[in-house]
């Protein structure tokens, strides 16, 4: 290995010129004006692909090309086979007045590379290519079959995956996902996300009277379905931050003691974090603290309300429906089919006979969660350690990441989550950065990752 | 009396004739484009009125003129002098595919004139004027001086009234004022209005964080200003439908045996109030009638809510901040500084510590009631049963009337509410009628009210 670690750090200055190369792309896939953009990037990453050594193509989608990566091998290879997933394509740089040099005109500022892209994920893809390119370059033999997948619609929601997981699922058959789309707490704190939450969506709509009735003449004998909504919604979390549907907690997966003394090194400062979201207090589920209330307990979240009159100064009126898009973000091993029926349930009895209640239920996003002390984690653990210096830790992330459910589904493969993104990184966000530090420590891992995982 | 009753009944063809002229100025208030029909319109007016034999004018103000019409007096008159107020202008018409007919070309069918604004309020206006021509014409002398005052803006919130009214303050000072603007439960169900609801608006805006935060990163640490918004709103009424903020029925007049009783005369079905709103079912304040509750009882009405995303299908934030448009409607007595007071109070113990609250509370406006008792009330319940040859009602309504409160404050004194439209008029809908029944009797009735008031 000294060998591929050796070219890895002799060839950083040029690995980052191409990183550079890469972001200069303005491949915004939310955008149609940058649809060149985005096929002529893919083009790079095709050459850049064969260059290194690999057998690629693009695989034409309805949406944008998928880069599609192999390692060599031998016809019937008895290595196992590991599928990187990545994509190159890009948030919308705006607004541009907030950069302090323009987004796809890379610079580098201390040991900081700032563009739109750089962190999210073409820094991330990127390194796992240049860790392959090492092994190929210096004729050192892997120890598995990789498969990139790099795709161009992260984005926008992945739409032509799924299909082409499908299309191309016997040749992506694998043991395991590599994924580095998440973060990391520190430079010194590397990371395996072993946990995601899940989500279940949906939308009430209470409707009263077949229009907006005047409320001098009318208010006060028919009931208001704003009030009515306001009164049901109410009922639905606790005082003590606990959504207070029957059943909902089935399942469940408390923490362990092991989790909660993980959790407890990530560094955390209340003060700082009211600051930073600008909230005056904290709220959240009592008996957890702030990190697990956001990753491993579930929730309810409304994300909009709407009814009646929303203009300026006032209108008189008892509004004719009202309506309340909500999100209940799930944990393992909480399954969203039941908690659909049990909301439901719980709807229809305590919505009063004097509205008409209509419930869109949205599709589901099963939580995800791999074994933390499994044979494959462990051997993340000990990459990452090697890789960075420092004991990594276990995380979980609060959010769902649509496209690991897919590998499941389609590929029945776990995914393993090394992120290499700093919390500082302004993912999605104007001036976005990828530590130049992340990106050789994360070339570094993916070296030494399929020697650990080989050997499991 | 009996000439000035002959002359009415010789002459009401000829007055509905006069009635179809006004009607077909399209006078929208509301209407740029209608400013020189609203100006046509009061042109007529006043050419109308001096033919009658009335002194009459214009008075111009920032928005549309306002009649002024006297009746001929001698200097120094000690009669008794009363205001009779009403409107030339008219609400849009639109939508028009639903009128039968163009609405500014009147027709009649049955007893019905169909254009907009026969009802609402030409046709009422019209009727008391047509009364006076009756005295003036067959040489009656009329036992009290009135003054008509007829706006263009009545629609569009009365902007230019109480600038007018305190400019002409001493010509203006009068016994009562009489406006027949409000409505009649049926033609054999004549009635005074003796009471108005007031009103108190406000807006309560809940502020979280910053920004809309991704709910499945910050979700559940910390609070949804959405969610927190209901919980708040949801305690401002009670499940016996009582308005829940301490102290708020101070001074709630309650209503007397002699009241429910008038009440009960008002035919009312109570599933068929149910199919013309469209509700599945009724609600209101426990132990009064929907008649008690829509109009002598204080309600809140939300009549708006905002937050988040009200695209379509779902997005998944925790809203920066969440907001409610609120009215209440006050009865006699209730005080809207109390209620200020009391919900300020009210709201600052019951908003979490967990958002920042901000209150805006627009104008109140105070409840209004005339003793049903008094000396001009019994002459006008004298009135409209000799007009209609039917016991009459004493109402109350459930609006508010914003002049009835300006005269009260400018020229200090009561308005005798006597409406003249019936509950399938159509103000403010498509294919607006007035009964020729409800014009005749009204011309009656105006012509009667005169002698009786003058013995109070």
């Amino acid at each position: 290995m000294k060998i591929v670690l050796d070219y890895l750090e002799k060839n950083k200055a040029r690995y980052t010129r191409e990183l550079c190369d890469y972001v200069r792309f303005p491949s915004v896939s939310a955008q149609p004006k940058h649809k060149k953009d985005l096929a002529a990037c893919c083009q790079w990453l095709l050459k850049h692909c064969k260059e290194i050594g690999l057998e690629a193509r693009l695989c034409p989608t309805e949406g944008n090309p998928i880069l599609v990566a192999k390692t060599p091998r031998k016809k019937g290879s008895k290595k196992q086979h590991f599928v990187v997933y990545g994509h190159y394509d890009v948030q919308p740089p705006e607004p541009l007045e907030l950069w302090t040099t323009p987004p796809f005109e890379p610079r580098i500022k201390g040991r900081s590379l700032f563009a739109r892209g750089a962190s999210d994920n073409k820094g991330q893809n990127l390194a796992h290519l240049k860790a392959v390119e090492a092994y190929i370059k210096t004729g050192t033999e892997l120890p598995v079959d990789l498969t990139f997948v790099i795709e161009g619609e992260e984005e926008v929601g992945s739409k032509s995956l799924a299909g082409f997981l499908n299309a191309n699922r016997d040749e992506l058959l694998c043991e395991a996902v590599v994924i580095s789309d998440t973060g990391m707490p520190a430079l010194n704190l590397p990371a395996l996300t072993y946990a995601l939450r899940g989500i279940l969506s949906m939308e009430i709509r209470l409707e009263g009277p077949n229009r907006d009735l005047h409320s001098g003449i009318y208010g006060g004998s028919v009931d208001n379905p704003a009030m009515a909504l306001c009164q049901l919604m109410g009922k639905l979390r606790d005082k003590d931050g606990r959504v207070a549907i029957p059943g909902f907690y089935k399942g469940v997966a408390e923490l362990s003691a092991m989790e909660r003394k993980e959790f407890k090194r990530i560094p955390m400062n209340e003060k700082e974090y009211c600051e930073f979201m600008g909230v005056p207090k904290l709220f959240g589920e009592k008996g957890y603290t702030s990190l697990e209330q956001r990753t491993a307990r579930p929730t309810i979240e409304i994300n909009g309300l709407t009814s009646g009159y929303q203009g300026e100064g006032s209108k008189t009126i008892v509004p004719a429906w009202a309506s309340a898009k909500v999100t209940f973000r799930l944990v393992p091993n909480q399954d969203p089919a039941h908690i659909r029926v049990c909301l439901l349930k719980y709807l229809e009895k305590i919505c009063p006979p004097t509205v008409r209640m209509h419930v869109k239920v949205g599709h589901g996003g099963q939580p995800y969660i791999v074994s933390p002390t499994s044979g494959m984690a462990k051997a993340a653990l000990k990459t990452l350690k090697a890789a960075f210096g420092h004991d990594p830790l276990l995380m979980r992330e609060g959010g769902s990441i649509p496209i690991v459910t897919q590998f499941k589904k389609v590929l029945l493969a776990d995914s393993l989550l090394l992120g290499l993104a700093l919390p500082d990184d302004n993912a999605h966000s104007p001036n976005e950065k990828f530590s130049l530090d992340c990106f050789e420590k994360g070339m570094k891992m993916s070296a030494l990752l399929w020697q650990e995982l080989a050997k499991v």
